[in-house]
């Protein structure tokens, strides 16, 4: 194990955490709030820490591999949600410490499930940072990381495939660092346009701004007690359709700049994506009208920023969801699971290993009849890796373990299974809301410390696709060669 | 497509079901119950139709594979299941072909639901016939035609495989009929001997008989409608054994049988039942015993039983787990989709596999880090073939589908989630109760036919271990070659 170079990139990571904080600090100034103050001394001090770190520990080898890839991966969230919920805690606008670092992961990881009462309470600074640590949190720090600072080592694509969504990394060009700088470019592009749309939607400039970050980061922190249930029908909207593109595979709008228009409504993946979506819509809105007594308008309304916002993983609402027809109560926990495409800022499961398993199924079922048959199973024009096909069932296998465990752990409160199993489903996938106790009226307050913690690494779990976090508990890892 | 041999087969069940209505006939003259006439009828009908289709269609070839075996073992079972409800439906005990049908569906795939909703009501030979089915059911009809009846090509491996539950087919002899006349030696004896222990614990001859036939096909079905409540304490826990015992791999007794003690306490399988079995029964008898006021030999019991009973999908119950802490019902709630060892009667994923998807975790993490090595993964000693494996996986993968359109399906009465997510894991495991509307002093009987159809299939598709019934639905089964 490459320590040196572990804690070299962790001192960096302090580094750009301290260096972000100045965004919420310049809003404290703005608006004249005092514990402001507080941004400039835990991000100065996380400057100063970061940078002796990375002055003193001269990593003498470069030698990374997959299980540094995995280790620094992991202990740089743990170390960003802990150093990025200090501003809360000293603050005193969240007293508990727990309470503090669950909002913070559940800010990084995008989760967005609040164990604060009453968002409004919480000072402009505290809110603006809230939602940009959702901003940060979605693209990824590291990959974020890999756009800014020249590579010393051959730890780009390691960090890359342990920090990114999917079943693969795809490459928008030969290297990672030139991907990981076209990512951030349609990611920023999208908040920032959303958050014009937003304004023109008539909605406050502060607010616009926040929910712009939590919307293409899929993380659904709002600025407002009642989520997104206040703003006007034209903000609602808005939001809603910035959650469809930010479900989509950044590969697609990739293929749009680049005008390959063929590759870009070409793709299985968006376009399973495309269909799960406007399904859920349709059904859910024919079900709402009928048992739910909505208008059309208003039905397909909350039908569609309600699918985008689970789906996506977000977890915004603009209605009592938990109160809806069971039909469409299912679906959105289905989509709870499923989540958005690979490549995106969504957690789940993810669209493109939905579409792997899709195919292994109709394969087998092909192939039970004919034995001696031999077929190749294709995704996007391409044949599918062993490789690939194993890591994606070993994903779900793995998923449902995590989501077993917890569930059982979660139990020993004594609240409903609703409760249990949409509450870990929600953590896992970094959704935020979930049904019945942490319905979207509800929040996450309630939990005793030991589930809030069964929470926080599920939400982490999720964020990392698993197997990094849980790389860290593996003897192997720590073995030496 | 081999139709003739198809039909020649299926007339071979027709004659069995037939010839197997003389036991409740017998039941019906002990009990003086004129409606045992019905039995008489219908079992003479299905008798001389079975005999006339055998007589008439004799199959020019003998060719037989896996597509053949599939399809004619889920035909036989739908065939199976349509006549053997008729007696209840032509008696009037059950007055709607629907229930009839979803009783008989229930039956013979030992599920165990009911929508009676008072067993007390029916005749002795309905009770008896009820009971009768599940024994039937439990090993696999088939495979006990394949005991009987000469072989006439090479059909016997691909019914067995399709019949047979589990990733693979264990061999205990090298023939076929001969490990299908084992395991039905084994089933008999385990059955013989329960009916005596729970006649000398007390318990009335009729009721003996009947418990012991759903007991060691992990069916689940009383002759009374309080399930196992109001039996004596000796009863109880005479049940509770043999629930244990059910949930075995046969090849277990089989070495037992054979004095091989080695092999039978060596089982990775047995072992991993046992355990998790174990676990569970201490974990809910504490949990219960500190939060539902019962004594510990009265917790111990329930949880022993309980844990027997759905652990093994028999889906007995002694109490009311459903008003049991959610720690217990969420224990039970996984017991009911981990089910038992393969090569027994019970439902569910099947603990062979739970042990093929801990290994494949397990190794994946070492391998990460260590993206060169090679391991190869073992059971039992020997090497997972790969296509046990990926049939492993793919399994998981349909599970989850299946339960996804099926809950989705259901949720369209508008149920609670609970009902709706064990109505349908209960249904796919082959267990009986399930939680909430389907809780153990409930029934099926409020769903509606759409709902009851949809669990039928479930029913099915879990005894079947879903690809022998998905497999008619792929129109590659049905092309011609």
């Amino acid at each position: 194990m490459n320590y040196g170079m572990i804690i070299y990139l962790l001192g960096r990571v302090l580094e750009i955490v301290g260096f972000m904080m100045a965004c919420p600090l310049a809003v404290s100034l703005y608006y004249h709030e005092s514990n402001g103050i507080l941004f400039l001394i835990c991000g100065g001090i996380m400057l100063i820490i970061g940078a002796l770190v990375c002055h003193l520990v001269k990593p003498k080898k470069t030698a990374f591999y997959a299980r540094e890839g995995f280790v620094v991966t992991s202990l740089s969230w743990i170390l960003l949600s802990v150093t990025g919920c200090l501003p809360f805690y000293l603050s005193g606008e969240i007293p508990s410490f727990i309470d503090a670092w669950f909002e913070c992961i559940s800010g990084f990881t995008t989760t967005g499930a609040s164990i604060v009462p009453a968002v409004e309470d919480l000072s402009h600074c505290m809110n603006f940072w809230r939602c940009f640590i959702q901003l940060i949190g979605g693209m990824g720090v590291l990959v974020f990381m890999l756009a800014l600072i020249p590579s010393t080592g051959g730890q780009d694509l390691y960090i890359m495939k342990a920090e990114s969504p999917g079943p693969s990394v795809g490459k928008m060009a030969p290297k990672v660092r030139q991907t990981a700088f076209y990512l951030y470019i349609i990611y920023f592009t999208l908040t920032a346009l959303e958050a014009v749309c937003l304004m023109i939607a008539g909605a406050p400039v502060f607010d616009s701004i926040c929910t712009a970050f939590t919307t293409t980061s899929t993380g659904g922190f709002g600025v407002r007690n009642t989520s997104l249930m206040d703003y006007s029908v034209p903000v609602q909207y808005v939001v809603s359709i910035f959650l469809f593109f930010s479900g989509l595979n950044y590969n697609f709008f990739f293929c749009l700049w680049m005008r390959k228009w063929k590759d870009a409504f070409r793709s299985e993946e968006v376009n399973l994506y495309t269909g799960v979506f406007w399904c859920s819509v349709v059904l859910i809105t024919v079900n709402i009208v009928l048992n739910n007594h909505y208008g059309w308008e208003e039905g397909f309304r909350h039908a569609f920023l309600q699918v985008g916002s689970i789906m996506t993983t977000a977890g915004f609402s603009s209605a009592d969801f938990d109160r809806w027809h069971s039909f469409s109560r299912e679906i959105l926990i289905l989509l709870m699971l499923v989540g958005g495409c690979a490549g995106s800022t969504c957690g789940g499961i993810k669209i493109s290993r939905i579409l792997i398993y899709l195919k292994t199924v109709r394969k087998e079922l092909s192939q039970l009849c004919h034995p001696r048959s031999v077929k190749v199973l294709k995704m996007e024009g391409k044949a599918i890796p062993h490789a690939v096909l194993r890591s994606a069932n070993i994903f779900l296998i793995t998923y449902a373990s995590l989501f077993v465990v917890s569930m059982l752990l979660i139990s020993l409160e004594g609240f409903d299974f609703t409760t249990n199993f949409t509450a870990v489903a929600s953590a896992i996938g970094n959704i935020g809301p979930g049904f019945s106790l942490v319905g979207p009226t509800q929040n996450f307050a309630f939990f005793s410390p030991v589930s809030k913690a069964v929470l926080m690494f599920d939400m982490l779990a999720g964020r990392l696709e698993l197997f990094p976090l849980l790389v860290l508990f593996s003897p192997e890892t720590w073995r030496r060669n």
